[in-house]
């Protein structure tokens, strides 16, 4: 009975307690609960949803408290008459009648639901150790070289003053595309498009391509802001399998001969959430399979800067004879997420079109913003900043995998990761992973979940790990105890068995 | 036979020919014009395109040059057979096929087509007269406050060093929720986001509330940049009269009782383009017929704080009792377009999905812009700035409708603009408006075309000119030069009539 889908919001400035009152009393005004209809009992709604009992019951207080719901000692909770909804009238001196937005609502937005595992709801005191993805150490920001890129743009505002370009500004076109010869990448300014980040290249892509009930093809796990911006398109989004050698193209080939695929996402460099590097043959492979099938590649290119190890391959669209292949770079990984400046490279046709949808969308990208990441490019403020941070997250990283490999029960597997900043961590089979990520909270761990990137709820027995924002002793700290955790919620039965 | 829906890009850094020609290669690559297929004569071509023959002989050269077309002396211009396109090839090492987007488009592209009359065509060195929205004058830039500003941004770099939030960042959600008690509106920062630039706000909503084939409302002339975001989500736009008092009201309420409208989008104190502002009675109707029908308003109070004449009417938003307007206000016009902060105020239920659509498109604005903007509304160099622009605009708004009503050939007909940037004009009926247009740009003056603000073509009889950019002595000199035009190009017909 009772929808599941219950998202918090990120960064909660608002009390998780809060958020899920709002959420059911949404249910009951959009009319999926109604007035007498039972709740589950407050132990299997904070189970369900992944919440502590004590959130779920401050929430369906409130709810009493506000005349929503009722609540029968023995009986349990359930929903009350319309009381607290004002009466109907159209008259201006008297309460109007509440607006029903639940009725609403558009089609397309029924799949757009933010994954619930990407630890958003952490924050604040009860979060001793920070491991979610998106993070930055705010010791490793640029902060004189952004200062000094954010001076030089003051200098020049009138060169700002025009309205801006939504194919971006020419300056910034142009060193990104002097930039992408490290990618391996030849391109024009006038093949270059900036967007807001990464995921407004990924939105446009697939305002642009992709019709209501269309096939796209994306990794499996997956980048999960590729699939809400393929759901925010009624896209059938499918998953293909990846493994140590990145995407599995066997597996690709075979979904072609039966399906038509509008478009495939893919992260070739450092496969999100894995880390895995596409090799060499299954590159061909996939490039053999694109042309065959005509079918275009959405390449999302984040962080190929930082590698470690093996020198990086060239971009996936270094090798795009017949310009099927969409390439979106970000400078948000690089610098700082709040920097909303990235990039899409695509064949001029397709250009265009992305062009006008951006005009749709929001116009163009902050000029200052753009003004300040060209001239990060042009000084060599952002090449010799990535330098820095590779050197300490490769320290970092080897901090992690040596931890891991130090604390985790036995059968926990993992990758080390040939780029990015994150590990993706299995735990074995006989740990109850649910009881894990209650534990890792209780205990002010955060990570994403395996489940935010999938896109059939699997993956509750991953675990995503960043380790940007952490020194090597916090890291260590951080996995022993989350190593502590996992032990504790090893399931009696396996151990037997 | 050949599609005259060419639009050339705004600011072209691409020189009009080429983007023609592009056009028309796209055209034959799409198989939309087929070989031995022959072109119109390039005058026939420059009338229908608005472009001057020069620039369509150029075009047709760099094609005929390239392989694409062919000329015969006295005969025309045809499709060439499939020369250029190379052989197709699944082999790497041979040259591949071209790879075909333009049977790839999705459908709610369909629509998404910018206005050909924003005067984007016009740049450099022949534009003397720049009369075209959206422009502002370089040196009326807050320079100085920008530069404290964005200098206090970079001063607290840490506190930027978090994800953005996708609801916008706390410290302007604040600032935001504070200043709008000039506007009438009582609202908490829980109730605003913030995106970049009212054009998102209009985007968001289309996605979140419209499904293909519904019906969208909005004034007729009205702003193109909503006409093109509800194009995107496939909406059926209707178009809503107006008149000096603003939107017809019994217009829409015959349009209401006929037919289930999705979404109102109105411009209540500056309508965009004319410049009105609806007065209250129309604004008690609007609100009466929006609760009777349900029907959510989209406001957007662009450019309020720049009214001239009569003391500021609070926001419709003020009035909404029953939570039905969704707000919306932008930075990008007091400060300068460049800067990609707005913010809009809508009904929780309806604000939270908004926010997960956000996710979908971008995830967040700019941080760095946002703290800029924090800033300066925070220690008030945002309304110093505002102070110093509305009196140099009512100085500069005298001085075009003196010259207006100076030089203007007798039966040109403009209202004095309630508030904004600019002044609709309507030229008599015996002036050809075409050849106005033509030779207004071939004299070096740009301005909006009135198509631009209509959905059905209608307005080429309009002209909408800035008072933005140009001095009083400019402006005079320009209406001038505008007006000599205008009277060459009166129809001998209707003069004798």
């Amino acid at each position: 009975m009772l929808d599941l889908s219950f998202r918090p919001e990120r960064d909660g400035t608002e009390p998780l307690y809060r958020q899920l009152a709002a959420h059911l009393r949404e249910l009951v005004e959009a009319g999926r609960l109604l007035p007498g209809d039972r709740l589950p009992a407050s132990r299997e709604l904070a189970v369900s949803l992944g919440l502590s009992r004590n959130t779920v019951n401050r929430a369906l207080e409130e709810l009493v408290d506000a005349g929503l719901l009722h609540s029968h000692v023995g009986r349990g909770t359930f929903v009350a008459a319309r009381g607290p909804l004002r009466a109907v009238t159209g008259r201006e001196d008297a309460p109007p009648r509440a607006f029903a937005w639940g009725g609403l609502l558009a089609r397309r937005m029924r799949g757009v639901v933010v994954p619930a595992g990407l630890g958003q709801e952490s924050s604040g005191s009860e979060l001793r150790f920070d491991l979610r993805p998106g993070q930055v150490d705010p010791q490793t920001l640029p902060v004189s070289e952004l200062r000094r890129a954010l001076a030089a743009a003051s200098r020049d505002l009138a060169a700002l003053a025009h309205p801006a370009d939504p194919r971006g500004w020419p300056p910034l076109r142009e060193a990104v595309s002097r930039a992408l010869v490290s990618r391996g990448i030849a391109c024009a300014a006038e093949d270059v498009a900036i967007v807001n980040g990464a995921q407004q290249a990924l939105d446009l892509v697939a305002r642009v391509l992709v019709d209501p009930g269309e096939t796209v093809a994306m990794e499996q796990p997956g980048y999960f802001g590729a699939a809400l911006a393929f759901a925010a398109c009624e896209a059938h989004v499918v998953g293909v399998g990846v493994d140590e050698r990145g995407l599995r193209t066997a597996e690709l080939a075979r979904l072609l001969r039966t399906r038509r695929v509008k478009l495939l996402f893919t992260t070739p460099a450092v496969q999100s959430p894995t880390g895995v590097a596409l090799d060499e043959a299954r590159r061909a492979e996939l490039l053999a399979l694109a042309d065959e099938h005509q079918l275009p590649i959405l390449e999302d290119d984040y962080d190929s800067e930082l590698r470690y190890g093996s020198p990086p391959v060239p971009a996936l669209k270094n090798r795009d004879a017949a310009g099927q292949v969409i390439y979106v770079g970000t400078f948000s990984k690089a610098l700082f997420p709040g920097i909303r400046v990235g990039y899409v490279v695509a064949p001029r046709p397709l250009l265009r079109k992305l062009v006008l949808a951006r005009w749709a969308a929001d116009f163009s990208t902050d000029l200052v913003a753009q003004a300040a990441v060209a001239e990060l490019l042009r000084g060599g403020g952002l090449e010799r900043h990535v330098r820095r941070v590779r050197k300490l997250y490769a320290e970092r990283r080897a901090a992690l995998l040596e931890a891991l490999a130090e604390h985790m029960p036995e059968g926990t597997r993992w990758q080390e990761p040939a780029g990015g900043n994150a590990v993706w961590v299995t735990l074995p089979a006989d740990v109850d992973a649910l009881a894990v990520h209650v534990g890792a909270r209780e205990a002010g761990i955060a990570y994403a979940r395996g489940e935010s990137f999938h896109l059939d709820g699997r993956g509750l027995e991953n675990l995503y790990l960043s380790f940007a924002r952490l020194g090597p002793d916090a890291l260590h700290a951080a996995v022993e105890q989350l190593a502590a955790v996992a032990r504790r919620c090893r399931t009696p039965r396996k151990r037997s068995a």
